[in-house]
């Protein structure tokens, strides 16, 4: 157990110190966002250029403020953060965010000799840091937050990322989905507190069921793989490791000042250890929508209903060569189709196209609820948003309806499933409004929606073997 | 030279057979289309049973039309096709699309037999036949269409796809991002004009500068691989090969019933002939956007500007892992990096990184024109969509000014430039909206845009791939 971290998440008052009177700067986003997002603590301005900002009043300094600090927020220039945590430490500061940049990832020899003379002061006297050079923590709990527009809600996924970029780019896309997080940690440098540290913490942090991570690179292989192994038996980990490649490894330099590492070690660790290893920001949204929604399974077996022909085809092959596997009608559930509809008991197949069903009393419907019900199937996907179903006349009202049906299946059945929704950029407004409210009606049933079925694929593949990893790892026990 | 099938795009009256009154109706849908349009010709319906549909007198049978009929639209059941051929035979029609379906798709003998009855008369009386099972020809200059809201313009884009589901997702996916078609054919079972008549056609179509083709199966490889040969040779094809897998080939047996093929001796086929295979819609989306809108490079040296510190080291990574070549900023160009700043002057990288360059003269938008103007870089990647610079303080007009910068640097240099937009699958609709509007200022001034920095590179790279091979073919001449 290391909950020692937690008080880094309940600070009694937090000091923004470089505060600023420029709504365009971050120094006043963050005082804002804490003096108007659910923040229950108090909130300091330090500027000694300004007497009052957003309505409270701006402190000289730290050492002016007349109540206790637990936490600082740095926003000004490097050269004079050394100072900053002498004076920290005179006012018993516990914790200090430097979102101050300019220090190692500079690649100047006086920067990162000023990093070091930093954390060599904080440890000193026992204050620890987060980052240098990223956006801190966002913790809608607490109402702790580094942009406007996250979620107020909280939920059980948790992101470390180095890049503060990357991590409003995942908590936007992950957060249009539906997805909600616990505890979000931006931490830039990593020159005290470092990636090792926040995923022993979340391994134990009952707020958190799913982690995910974006690392440029580790100071201490060893100890990484521990804690990540250590993780992976508590909850899932997705990590994306920045960094893969020659021009990717000069870019982390000058990004984090981090080591990049090889990428062979990184994927030998990740598999050992039983984490998820992804290689984009879309592959990292589409697996926490996976985890967060979906019903662990260990299977492969994969029901598709829905696309036209075309669809059904790319969906099978698409499937396919993620490694789930498209099966076979079993012969009990094709005697129920023959009964239903003597012409297309024969002919229709999985993936089931659509299109042949007009006509008939067969739905799409009725044949997801029969691969629900049936055994063989471990996974089920259906497609709901194409311009083909969208664009006809009465399509919208009509592919509402089948998606309200899909989800009455979705909320009764014990099995994982996919809706395929289709691209939100398409021209047509009134299709673009519509999957946006499709969207919104799977996140209420709480079902995790996918932009592609190959997206959807991989990720579900993924999601299996994290499950089989873990169901392996458990039978050594 | 074969040019002979171009009487197909030009036909002088149309009759749909099997006219519906009924809007939901494809038999509906054909008519509405033609008659409101801009199809010039005469169009006529077929229908027994009504007296008059959508204002057009409704004839009991297509004898009964007392003018030339040029071509007719089929929407009757499979079973009374062989009598209409007869009739259309009798009436001197040049081309029947059969919009009509279940014949040897179905897997019953009696269906396949039907279809070849269908293609027996058809033959005997020298009438072209398009599908069974398809959705026909859209060919905006004509008029001819087969779904509401496609685009009225045309462009350079040739497309065959054997699925209309499939045709409708990737016009309408295309043309979101300013693509324009000279001519698709929606083709189906292939029982008489297949692929490579269509090919053939289309290699010497003075309309079409690019060709893609969804197919599922072919009767003749030997003739394809030759035809496709003389198409590569005059403009580049983008090929999606469905049924890859044994799932997908057995999708492709109950949807067009064609023979999938060895996915082996597809890939072979397309490699030797010169035409670039992709996997899914979203590719074949990307290669058309990149053919349509990008001057031809043959290199891979990319410079790309324009995202936060994370996102720049992921652009390295999946540009790198794409085949494109990352390379340091030159030497010179590093010079000029230092005039302008000393302090940014050796830290600036290849991608740069936006969030290190604030409170410098030195922008983005500056880096990209020295870029453009610089001989080592082959191709420019600029991304202008991220929620991280959306969603901050003044963020949207920012990002606006900043495209319109990219976007004059684009129309001014010769390099192919690939925006990254963002997807627009967020949930903030301020936001969305913004990248709709950046969308449709990147096609008025002819720039390709894509949703992520990794599907650009894929793209970008089959795209020199494509030139390459052709200009080794050239050489051989």
């Amino acid at each position: 157990m290391s909950l020692e971290l937690d008080y880094l998440f309940h600070p009694r008052s937090i000091a923004v110190v470089g505060a600023s009177t420029d709504p365009q700067q971050q120094g006043h986003s963050f005082l804002k966002l804490h003096l108007n997002n659910g923040f229950k603590g108090k909130v300091y301005a330090v500027n000694p250029k300004a007497k009052e900002i957003l309505g409270v009043t701006s402190y000289s300094s730290l050492l002016d403020i007349p109540e206790e600090v637990d936490y600082v927020i740095s926003c000004i220039p490097s050269g004079v953060v050394p100072q900053l945590i002498d004076e920290a430490s005179r006012k018993g500061v516990k914790v200090v965010h430097l979102y101050t940049a300019r220090f190692s990832e500079t690649g100047r020899q006086e920067d990162a000799q000023l990093e070091q003379e930093v954390l060599r002061r904080a440890r000193a006297s026992g204050i620890r840091v987060i980052g240098p050079n990223c956006m801190g923590i966002y913790y809608a709990r607490e109402g702790l937050v580094f942009m406007d527009g996250f979620p107020k809600e909280s939920g059980p996924v948790a992101m470390l990322s180095q890049s503060g970029g990357n991590a409003v780019e995942l908590i936007s896309a992950a957060s249009t989905r539906g997805v909600r997080f616990s505890k979000v940690i931006s931490y830039g440098n990593a020159v005290d507190l470092n990636e090792a540290d926040f995923l022993d913490y979340l391994a134990d942090d009952p707020e958190t069921r799913v982690i995910c991570a974006s690392i440029e690179g580790t100071k201490d292989g060893r100890r990484l793989f521990q804690v990540l192994k250590r993780c992976t038996g508590q909850k899932p980990v997705v990590i994306m490791k920045a960094g893969r490649t020659g021009a990717g490894a000069k870019a982390v330099a000058s990004h984090t000042a981090s080591l990049a590492g090889s990428q062979q070690v990184w994927e030998a660790m990740c598999r050992q250890a039983g984490a998820v290893l992804v290689s984009s920001l879309e592959e990292q949204a589409d697996a926490l929508v996976t985890l967060h929604f979906l019903k662990p399974t260990v299977g492969v077996r994969v029901g598709i209903v829905g696309g036209s022909g075309g669809r059904s085809v790319a969906s099978a092959d698409q499937c396919e060569e993620a490694g789930l596997k498209v099966i076979p009608l079993p012969e009990d559930l094709r005697k129920k189709l023959r009964d239903e509809s003597p012409l297309l008991g024969d002919w229709v197949s999985n993936p089931t196209d659509t299109s042949i069903l007009g006509g008939s009393s067969l739905t799409v419907c009725k044949v997801l609820a029969m691969m629900a019900e049936h055994p063989d199937f471990d996974i089920l996907i259906a497609h709901a948003g194409e311009s083909f179903g969208l664009g006809r006349p009465g399509g919208v009202q009509r592919v509402l309806q089948t998606l309200d049906s899909y989800l009455a299946i979705g909320r009764s059945t014990a099995k994982p499933m996919a809706i395929i929704l289709g691209d939100s950029l398409v021209e047509n407004e009134r299709q673009r409004e519509t999957i946006v409210e499709m969207r919104r009606r799977c996140i209420e049933a709480g079902v995790a929606t996918f932009p592609t079925v190959s997206r959807a694929a991989r990720a579900l593949r993924m999601f299996g073997d994290y499950f089989r990893h873990r169901a392996e790892a458990d039978s050594f026990k």
